[in-house]
């Protein structure tokens, strides 16, 4: 009879110290349950960071001129698209694979399901399907960099690339366990991974293509080509930073973590800080508080806070964001002016440097390590090192992309084509058929 | 002494096994938390599939003329005021109320609350709501197919009919218990119940509507009619494709269960795969990537995975996306040049045709009794024989009702009325007021 | 050994007992799975607070001129900047303070954490951002109010204010246990506390402001002055509806209560019912259904159940829905017919007016406690002390508000800059630089 007792005891025990077994019966556990909320989590916030899409689209087509409107929208359902099947095909074994040197994935991802390492507390699906939508948002920060003057052929073939390969081995390197992760690089949730990477993609295509005719005049001046829309454009910013409480809180991969809460404070006050920042900065400058600079100055803030978001306490949230505004809008200006490089929309500011002070300042406002926190100087360094190499990757693939995408394609549609706009020439179609246009003649000069 | 132990341990046991009972202290227990996830997670993608009136409302008035937009806006907010009312008092006692001979529901929601019999892990509101997002999704559908001539008023009784009697059958046979159900049908999400039947009622609106003015030269020859605003169309895919991750995904109604994660991640790939084969198709076709038919195509894809979302692996969600994206295409082509219903945003093909096509494919695909996984042809008759009875529903029961109204309301508004645009005619008002609209003279030979 | 059986039957119990402890070696446990589920409940109800802020700038965009739709997305943008930063910065604490005399908080949150006391469930910082979003949306009720003429640095300066001291205290009587929550006033989530608040604002701003210039001639008569974009209005009120679905339900903060059900079918039927009794009413009133009034009496439905929705029944939504659609309606005309004050979006009726109606129909329709529920008229008398304080409050602080913003700044711009458009004049821009304008030239007479 004791040890009948002492037996029923015991398992008594052993069921209250295994999470789940209590009601095994019917499939659901306090384990299960934690699961399930980790799942439901890490999918709405994927379905959030989807709408980022509808938002660059709202965006880039608001900054942009009516006569490429339609090309720009299919541009960013497109690279969507080749994102969602390209990366699900290869890019996901690539960044979350085996590691190789901590180079690279290797478990190819149509070929087998080889993830276990990864010790995922969800289903891969969920996981997969998130990561998908960092994917594409790094691919489609580029088409507003290469706006109004690239053929549609060559930009499909870009997309395709990056989120195949150059965008997948970085995510490697620093959330797939490779050599950055290993050094202790923080990007939390992807200010150089995605953003600067998508920056520089950016960049690298702008400065290849060369300026949109009547950007430059002869002797160097850059003219100002303002978009068809700005109430679309800002109604894009709205949806960026509606998703980007998916991309930043989701990122923990986990709702049962109380992290959450003040990653979307931290995310949220930054987005303000930046935009305020950039509107001072804007009125000071030009003597008038500027809409479009405003509202990338929030974007600038949201990308900045995207790798210390978990790092970081309110008030640096609050500073990053504030500073972010300001380089995002020096940046515009820096690029356009002195580089002469033809950003249409702004990307490489808002993404590129942005995201490069966003991941700098986690080795400074990091509560845990940053400088001003007592930690000295050994997580900056680490974070300049990443900010570096993501640089140099991202600048020696898309360069050689890009050339070879040129040689074959072509990158650049004719100036005729330009002239009347990338809507007739690529789609065949007008994106406002109804409304009359007013004639603009390019200042070529 | 023993029996007390004995019997602590027993209540110690009973404890252990009924979930829910270990701290019912303060009401929280690992199935109140369970049925909380589940509640949530209905609610939230009963959100994103409201969101999907929004993506209606954008799609057709975008692909629609600016003389038009504010009467579609008006059918796409009116037909969800109906949906939600109509549903609520009559609608979802027919869909779900006790089984008359699997044709039926009789409780009256109204009348009584005896829903008991459905056994819903979540509370009946959760569940009410969750099913009016659908029926007004199928109601909205035919807004797309009968716009640009259709009387608001005969609009508005077709959207109460439609909620009250047409769909909420349909969903009784399907997810009611009914003859459909009992006969094995799977229609997940709702390819047939609500894509194909919002499309077949469309396809009849259409008919007897017969074609816009200028549509159809005196020969026969189609003329494409541009829609005003593309941007605002594909902004309205994106919201759709967005809400689709409530649709499909939360018709689990469990947010518990881990299929959640595979259904999205289907959901996604075929949407991406329609897209992809319909720019294609579209390339081949017409020498150009055409923006409207990938938006459709992408749309066919969604369509196409509903019914077999959670049946099919993410390569035969690729495969049915595919095929989706080039039935929307020929079904377009062939639905106005063959038939020559005029038919303004594709609702015919890109809901009833794609909604046929994923129907019939969970017969082919699912990974459990589809015929390429060795199942035989034994699903895909079933299948066949639902895809044909709710056609034979909806089309009988829509001519009836388009004819009854014809009769009683006028479906069709003057021609006068149709060339000064609805805008006008309907609702005295101008969408546009402070923008120049070209002129244009529709073609009547 | 029995002692040890009793200790061991004992420590059982006890674990069983105490939710959480079960599995808490790694830190999962049923107490905090309920604390994750309201916590994730929580934030996406706040992201979904959020996107009400794209939808009013949609709203408030659409309604107005195209001349004036960057000033209107700037001011959007920027009172929810300042809602952000001010109400965490001081808002905050003194909302949700220690309670001075049920006055106001007297916890400044930059200070320190002295929080406690509200015995959150959920993380502070969830808390604090859902509580972020409610600020920001009575501060921008105010836009649209005063529309089209008010001086962009004077309505900054105002949602400073507002934010920071006029909107805090109003949420400390009724939310943070002030003295109105004392008396037991019910404001669930905010018909009086956000949407009233807001409308006298903008009540007051449109009064001191006076009249566009154009909208009344010399005899009194007042001229309807459409709006630029219906579209985008008709979106923004389908984001708001899609917001709505957070502000309500998510206002129990709690995810495992089943109401947030019930919360979120009362929600739509109101609004669906409000929709349906403006369209009727304008039907009826103005012989077509008008798709601008319809748009607000959806709206004015949604704020009309605001206070009430934890409380009521399904058909007592509906009535409530019904008179508020109506109300809204009656309370456009009158504000500007017999009132004469412009208010081009009709937010004092939509939030002002409607707001009331909801506040009082709780003492109405309460099922616990409303006077049809034979609660007697002691609920229906609190309710109105409430709605009374908050309007002699808003008043009176917003009459030497904006007093003193139109001393120090000025309030209204020229005559000259709001005939040309305040995109020009207060930020250099045109929102659609590609398109034709009509030339419009105000009626002054």
């Amino acid at each position: 009879m004791k040890r009948f007792l002492m037996f029923s005891l015991l398992v008594c025990l052993m069921l209250l110290l295994i999470p789940g077994m209590a009601s095994a019966a019917d499939g659901i556990s306090t384990a299960s349950n934690a699961v399930a909320i980790d799942t439901v989590w890490t999918l709405i916030a994927a379905f959030l960071v989807f709408i980022m899409q509808a938002g660059f689209a709202m965006v880039e087509a608001g900054f942009t001129r009516a006569k490429n409107a339609a090309n720009i929208i299919m541009k960013n359902v497109m690279d969507f698209v080749s994102g969602t099947l390209v990366f699900w095909l290869v890019g996901f074994g690539l960044a979350f694979g085996v590691s190789t040197n901590g180079l690279f994935g290797s478990t190819g991802f149509m070929i087998n399901d080889g993830f276990d390492h990864l010790g995922l507390g969800i289903p891969l699906m969920a996981f997969v399907l998130f990561q998908t939508m960092f994917c594409a948002t790094a691919a489609t920060i580029v088409s507003g960099a290469m706006a109004e003057r690239t053929k549609f052929a060559a930009y499909f073939a870009y997309s395709i690339v990056i989120s195949g390969l150059i965008y997948p081995v970085v995510v490697h390197w620093v959330w797939g366990g490779g050599w950055l992760a290993q050094l202790g690089f923080v990007d939390f949730a992807g200010s150089t991974v995605v953003h600067s990477l998508g920056g520089w993609a950016g960049l690298v295509g702008a400065k290849i293509l060369g300026p949109r005719v009547g950007k430059y005049s002869s002797d160097g001046k850059s003219h100002a080509i303002p978009g068809h829309n700005l109430t679309l454009g800002a109604l894009g910013v709205f949806l960026l930073w509606f998703g980007w409480f998916g991309f930043n809180p989701g990122s923990t991969i986990s709702g049962t973590t109380p992290d959450i809460a003040a990653i979307a404070m931290t995310t949220n006050l930054s987005a303000a800080a930046g935009a305020f920042a950039a509107m001072i900065y804007s009125w000071v400058r030009h003597g008038k508080p500027d809409v479009s600079l405003t509202l990338n100055g929030a974007l600038g803030g949201l990308v900045g806070i995207t790798a210390g978001t978990a790092s970081v306490s309110p008030g640096g949230a609050l500073i990053i964001g504030l500073i972010a505004g300001v380089i995002t809008l020096l940046a515009v200006e820096i690029i356009d002016k002195v580089f002469k490089i033809d950003d249409p929309v702004g990307a490489v500011a808002v993404h590129g440097m942005s995201g490069v002070w966003g991941t700098l300042a986690v080795g400074l406002f990091a509560t845990d390590g940053g400088l001003f926190y007592g930690g000295g100087l050994a997580m900056f360094e680490v974070q300049a090192i990443g900010v570096i190499a993501v640089l140099a990757w991202t600048l020696t693939t898309t360069v050689v992309l890009f050339k070879a995408i040129d040689i074959v394609i072509g990158l650049r549609v004719t100036e005729e084509e330009e002239v009347a706009g990338l809507d007739i020439g690529e789609h065949a179609i007008e994106a406002y058929g109804d409304f009359m246009l007013r004639a603009k003649v390019p200042t070529v000069e």
